[in-house]
């Protein structure tokens, strides 16, 4: 079965996009592909471009690749890494301006349902309104 | 210096809450009380009313103390943490209905500025406002 849509997950910790994948896998029983990119080359807090490209490439038979950042810099980084691929590649790519645990969560389970883009951002929309602080 | 805010930290991965933790406390430079309490009794995938208790008591000198979680049951297990509590403790926490790593890394900071759980509030409002999608 080709995997339709990729998720790759951008932390400043390395902890916590392994958290992430470990959760995903297990609530999917592995059926959906996602790649944890927290986290620096050596796994101390920060983000790396390099970690991000290559998550996006293991991510490359997929249609869409959609991309979970955490804050700040791990958004600069996913951009920087977007920008150094070839254009192909490129175009798969959309970072998600949502929560990274949550956002990843409801993506990863709607993306077993459907490979339509606007359809599991629809979703995740959903989940954010339901969390009115 | 008594420690005014506490932040327990609740996923089903305790890989998830032990990184916001280490992430919070490496930008914070360790003057936030943050608990993690991720996972079950023994670490695995899933959530511990009792984990969540212990981290409650944690931080049982702060003034107030907020509860980040993840989704569906790690709410439902906090709530029940909340309800065994003593009633002096009880009302100290309040669970915050917020994205858990962007939520509880605001609630850091602000808590750094401020003890107002208001202005907190407001903070983490604005940061889920700023996430489109």
């Amino acid at each position: 079965m080709e995997k339709m849509i990729g998720i790759v997950l951008v932390s400043h910790s390395k902890k916590i996009t392994d958290g992430i994948q470990e959760l995903i896998n297990e609530m999917t029983g592995n059926q959906v592909k996602v790649v944890s990119a927290g986290g620096t080359d050596d796994g101390r807090l920060g983000t790396s471009a390099h970690l991000i490209m290559e998550a996006i490439h293991d991510c490359s038979e997929c249609k869409r690749i959609l991309i979970f950042c955490d804050m700040g810099s791990s958004i600069l980084s996913s951009e920087t890494a977007i920008d150094l691929l070839e254009p192909e590649l490129r175009d798969k790519c959309l970072i998600v301006n949502a929560p990274i645990v949550e956002g990843a969560f409801v993506a990863a389970v709607q993306s077993m349902v459907t490979t339509d883009i606007d359809n599991i951002l629809d979703e995740i929309r959903n989940m954010q309104n339901s969390m009115p602080v």
